[in-house]
Formats: C-alpha cells, sequence, structure tokens
C-alpha cells in the first residue's frame, strides 16, 4: 500500500522532470520595482486613491467581511446598489453578485444547464470547464470559434433545452468570440448563450460596457453574462447578469450562491468606485485598447507569434515550457514582469509569454518592452 | 421549441408553489436592528475595531485587489505572513490561501482526490458535494457519521487510492464528526481525511484551533483541513493546511487556485487581525461555545427538538418548512434573526431554525431568545 504522501512526491517528481512545478513569489506592494506586464489590472485602478478610499469606507461602515450567505446575513444594501450599478452600466435587466468570477461561472452554467446539454468552446476558461463538469448534463466541446460546429451539435441534440457558453476575450490567446454569429445560432435553437466578460469589462467597447454591449446585445433574452470585479475593476469577486428569470433561479437554486459567504463590504465598496469611474473616464478602456495593439505590434516586429488584441491580453508564443520560461526570466532580468503560461493553462507546445497592457502605460514603459521583446526573439533564434 | 426564459418561468412556478422560493433581503449595517442569531460571525469579529483597521492598512498599502492568479501577481508578502500564520495557529505544517472557503474544497478534494475513490459523508457542505462531482473520481456517499460505513468502502475498493471527507462540525446540524474514528480508518486503508473545519476554526478546540487539533492529530502526515476565513475569522477567502506535498500538489494542480484570483489584500489584513485576537483572547471561543449551550438548553427547556452543540451552531427542528417560516418570522417580530433551513438545505420533514451563538452575546439578549424560543414552542403545539 503506497502511503498517500508517497503518492504525492512521485506525482510531483514527475512534474518536476516535465518542468511543470510552480512556485508562489511573495511580490511587494510596488510588484518588486518591476514594470507589471502580468497583471490583470486592467486599467491600473487596483491601487488608485478613489478605490481605496471606497474600501475603507465601506469596511468601516458595514465591517471586514458580510457574516453569511447572501440568503441569511450576507446581503447589504451595498450588494444590492452594485447590483443595480452593475445592470445599468452593461445594459443588463439585473445582476447578481458572487464571491468570486470562478463560482459565478459554477453557478450561473450548472443552474441554468441542469438536465439539458452545454455546449462549450474549447478555449475556455478553466471555471467555465469546470461549471460545465459540475452541470450534471451532457457537454459537447466544440473547437475554438467554431460556429458551424456549434449550430450542428444544437439542431441534432435530443435535449428538450440546451445552453451555449463562451469566453468573450479569450484569458490565454486575447482573441474575442464571434458573438453575433453565436447568438444567431442561440436564438434559432432555443438555446441560451452565457457569456464570460471577464477580460472584455472595462476595455471592451464604450467606456468598456463589454463585448455584449458592443455587439449590441445587451438585454437580449437569450444572453446571460458573467463577469469579475477582480480585473479591471481592481477589486474581487464577480456577478452574473441577465433577464429577472435568470436572477430568480440563481438565488434560488444556485448553489455557489446559496451555500458560499457573500462578498466582503470592502470589496463591493472598491467596485462601486470603479464603475464611477468608467463613467466619468471613457477614454480609460480605450487607452487599454491602444496599450495592447502597441504590445502586440511591437512583438510582432521582433518577429514573434503574436495575435491582434481584443482587449488587454497580448499573447506572444513560444512554444516548449522551457524555453517561455527561460524568456519570462530574460524580461524579468529587463525589469519587466510578464506571465508565463504553460501547460496545462495551454496546449502542448504552445507555452507562452502572456503580457497584459495597462491604460496608464507610458512611453518609455513601452520602450522597455521593445527592448525585451527583441531579447526574447534573439533567444528563441538561439535555442 | 420552449424558448429558454418560457422554462425558467415555469420552473420558478414550481418552486413557487413547493414553498421553496428564496428573496434577498437587503440587510443594514446593525443586522435591522435585529439581534444576530443568524450569521457566522460566531465571535463577533466582523465589525471589530482591531479587524477593521487592519483590513484599512492592508488596502492601503496593497490596494483594492489582488490582481492576477497567485501563480502571477496574486501572492503578497501578506498573503504569506497569513499563510504562515494560519499553519502556526492550527499546527499545520503549511497553509495556502484561497479566496473563498469554497474554492478551497474544491481545489482540496478534486486534486487530492483525481482518478482515486472519495468517500463523502452525507451531512457534508453543499461545497464539498460539489468538490466531489468535479473529482472525476468514483463517488461513495456514506450515511452520516457511519466510520464503519467508511471502513467497509476503504476496505472493498478497487482503486488504488482514496480520499476521505468530512465537515468538523456540521453545517446543518452542528454535530461533530467522529475524527480519532475516521483518522483511524483512513491510516488503516492508506487514505488521506480531509477534514472541513469551517465551522470549528475560532470556537473549537484550545484558542479554537479546530476540531482536528482538539483531536490531536496536528500535523498528522493523513490529514489535511480546509478552513473558511469567512466565519469565527470576521473575513472573506478560505484555506488549506497540510503537509508540504499537499500544498504544493495544489499549487501545481488546484485548478480552483490556479485559475482565480487571489484574495483581496484587505480581507487578508483582517483575517490576520483575527488570528491575532485569538492568540490574546483565549477565553473568546469558549465564550462562543457556552452560549450555543446555553441556547440549545433553553431550546430543549421550551420542549423543543435540538441537540448538543459542538460548536456555535444550534438546530431547532420543527419539521415541516411552513411551520419553520412561520417561526422565523415570530422571532423575527420579537427582535431576533434565526436561519430557516428547509429542503433541499434539510433533508424533507426536518425543517428547522438554526441558531448562531456569539462570544459577545450578553444575557439581556439570552433572556429575549427565551421569550421567542418559548412562543415558537407554543405555536408548534397549536399547528
Ligand atoms: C475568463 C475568466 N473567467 C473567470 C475568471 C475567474 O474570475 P475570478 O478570478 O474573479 O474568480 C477568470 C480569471 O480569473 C477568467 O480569466
Ligand atoms: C462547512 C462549510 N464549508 C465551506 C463553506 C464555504 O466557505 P465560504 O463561505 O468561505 O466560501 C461553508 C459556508 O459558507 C460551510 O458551511
Amino acid at each position: 500500500m503506497t502511503r498517500p504522501l508517497d503518492r504525492l512526491r512521485t506525482a510531483s517528481a514527475e512534474r518536476e522532470s516535465a518542468g511543470l512545478r510552480r512556485v508562489l513569489r511573495p511580490r511587494t506592494p510596488d510588484h518588486d520595482g518591476l514594470l507589471d506586464l502580468a497583471s490583470n489590472d486592467y486599467l491600473g485602478l487596483s491601487r488608485d486613491e478613489r478605490l481605496v478610499e471606497a474600501a475603507v469606507r465601506a469596511t468601516r461602515e458595514w465591517g471586514t467581511g458580510s457574516t453569511g450567505s447572501r440568503l441569511v446575513t450576507g446581503t447589504t444594501r451595498l450588494h444590492a446598489d452594485l447590483e443595480e450599478r452593475l445592470a445599468a452600466f452593461t445594459g443588463a435587466d439585473r445582476a447578481l453578485v458572487f464571491s468570486s468570477g470562478y463560482l459565478a461561472n459554477l453557478g450561473a452554467v450548472a443552474a441554468l444547464a441542469r438536465g439539458g446539454l452545454v455546449v462549450s468552446d474549447s478555449g475556455n476558461h478553466a471555471s467555465i470547464v469546470d461549471a460545465c463538469r459540475l452541470s450534471r448534463s451532457r457537454v459537447a466541446v466544440t473547437p475554438h470559434g467554431d460556429v458551424d460546429a456549434v449550430a450542428k451539435v444544437l439542431a441534432e441534440r435530443s435535449e428538450e433545452h440546451a445552453i451555449v457558453v463562451t469566453d468573450a476575450v479569450f484569458s490565454v490567446d486575447g482573441d474575442l468570440a464571434p458573438l453575433r454569429r453565436l447568438h444567431a445560432v442561440a436564438v434559432r435553437h432555443g438555446a441560451l448563450l452565457i457569456v464570460d466578460e471577464a477580460h472584455a469589462l472595462g476595455v471592451v467597447g464604450d467606456r468598456g460596457r463589454g463585448a455584449v454591449h458592443e455587439a449590441g446585445l445587451s438585454g437580449d433574452s437569450h444572453i446571460v453574462r458573467t463577469v469579475t470585479l477582480s480585473k479591471s475593476l481592481g477589486s474581487q469577486g464577480g456577478a452574473v447578469l441577465g433577464a429577472p428569470e435568470v436572477i430568480e433561479t440563481l438565488v434560488d437554486t444556485g448553489r455557489s450562491f446559496i451555500f458560499d459567504t457573500g462578498l466582503a463590504p470592502g470589496c463591493v465598496g472598491a467596485a462601486l468606485a470603479a464603475l464611477d469611474i468608467l463613467e466619468e473616464s471613457p477614454d480609460l478602456p480605450r487607452q487599454a485598447l491602444s496599450r495592447a495593439r502597441a504590445l502586440a505590434g511591437m512583438a510582432r516586429e521582433a518577429g514573434l507569434e503574436t495575435s491582434e488584441p481584443a482587449a488587454a491580453v497580448v499573447p506572444v508564443v513560444l512554444g516548449p515550457p522551457q524555453l517561455a520560461l527561460a524568456a519570462a526570466n530574460l524580461c524579468a532580468e529587463r525589469g519587466i514582469r510578464v506571465g508565463c503560461f504553460r501547460p496545462p493553462s495551454v496546449p502542448r507546445g504552445r507555452s507562452s509569454l502572456r503580457l497584459t497592457a495597462r491604460a496608464d502605460l507610458r512611453s518609455d514603459d513601452l520602450a522597455a518592452v521593445r527592448g525585451a521583446l527583441t531579447a526574447v526573439a534573439e533567444l528563441k533564434v538561439d535555442t
């Protein structure tokens, strides 16, 4: 009989030799003095005075925790305000706040799919993949961005009801889902379309209202959106946006809503302040997007594989995990922190750097990135 | 073809007639002026000045969000400090902080079970049930508290490895799991034992170090604990406690760890302050426990069905959902907010009030509760 820890140790050694061990490196408040191109703080709001003071006020007024499930003592006036503001900002009928974007996805997909068919894009985020597994429904995974495949699965299904689920902006490749065409297919086949706006909110569309809004589909009865408060909005938490029927279904049956503690008041306060800023500063989302395009342009000029970013995420595909790791280290030596994605976060042979743009990147920041990307390209040629 | 929202509306009407609709009622900062016996703020810390000021300081220093996955930019010195402190406080080797207790359970069970057998108590919390579904392992649900059944399933398994998972204090009935006997069975059969200390941390054992510590099993290599920061610790978030091998497995493969944004700094700061208070005030956990026993005593004296509480959760079983609802309303009329549990949160015919004790309940609070419970007993006799 293998003892449990021995088994874990063996598996760990296997990951080690495959170059798949990961280490937590605690950072300082100023990101160790490095230029941060790795966080999801796309608008640079997480350390904005206005968010900080809103979080402080909310914590002083309401305390450090919500104290219970949203259905018991965990719903405050502050949570209700944020729900109204999120709905108004995105043009949705209603919103429901969860303690994370992860749990918002689990709750929405599982509660809305129950017993039907779930059609999920192969590039969807891990939280959606987990949500599919939790849905107790048949799950059909369709090739990335393949609307015809979605239509075919929906047409040939034997289940009465179905949902289609997709990232709006894919978290690794940074590309946009074909939302209008997916919507048309969903409507044609009587399916709900769930769109995860995690990387789109605050960056895509007018004032950052997101990809669904930009596609002219806000408030459409076939669309459900999930968002996170932890990226552009600089806070923590998540939400589901949709018709009253959708929100009521989640309040009554969403397990990750009912059986989880409500979001901490400070996080709610910070997200409310971020929405104020988005309403007041229409240029902020555009700045994040234009910086992302600048980064992608530099990668291309250096001869690296990248793609035109739909939001703030800029992938640089390198191939082997060891090369990606070496490239990330090279960037760090040059004062720049970038993300490094290896399997299982990306498919085998597609290990990459992941650069994220921020609205507040300056031109000297961009110059430093240009130098680093050129060095990465040389490293790639050398190996 | 039924349109998606029509389907949801029909299902909602069915829940309505079964008495299973739920409504969100935003509360005020002072719990609408009611005596709170419904939250999980067992030590009354969520509005404690020391927690509030620690959250404020952490937010001012680190910002309102952690800005990314713990593996990218979401680990700060503050997160590392909390992990060291949680491990030291509970006598575990190491700790890993998640953004919620829910996601800590999903991550721990799924990553540690992978491909083996999971043995889960029928009374386990929804997040553990979801974790089992996500584990991609065979799941055996054993009758509540039945150690022989666990042993039998483990002995007869064909899988190489297995985990046993249980709440330490069950969230609805408030009873304690037979941890020593479960541990002996786990060791005998080479299985890991995962114990969810959500309702035990801060209440059970010396200084509230939890039920595993109280059972003398801290640091045992077969034990993994999960905790939440959102109940006794008055904040938000969760953690897994265990051997280095366990933590490394989660860092490398825990999906709800890797693919989720790190806990907001303010929540981390508040939880650190709560641990300080627990170290300084050894009486606090005992006070919560003695208040819970007082509440249970009153319920018994009033002739109501309850049980000896192992922690701060005191169930009062009434039977039909309508009666439980009426009893909760009666308590509210008398200025007391209690939890009301109906199916699916409890089995059919076991609808209950759920009273939670707080360390800071005063004797006049208890007198008011006595009156309300007497009235509930009369209501029960009348119906
Ligand atoms: C596409 C996508 N959806 C959901 C999430 C989860 O959101 P959160 O971190 O708020 O739990 C993330 C990343 O964290 C994401 O990239
Ligand atoms: C036993 C148990 N485990 C886990 C959780 C989830 O913890 P959290 O609310 O921090 O997500 C809860 C309640 O919320 C619980 O009662």
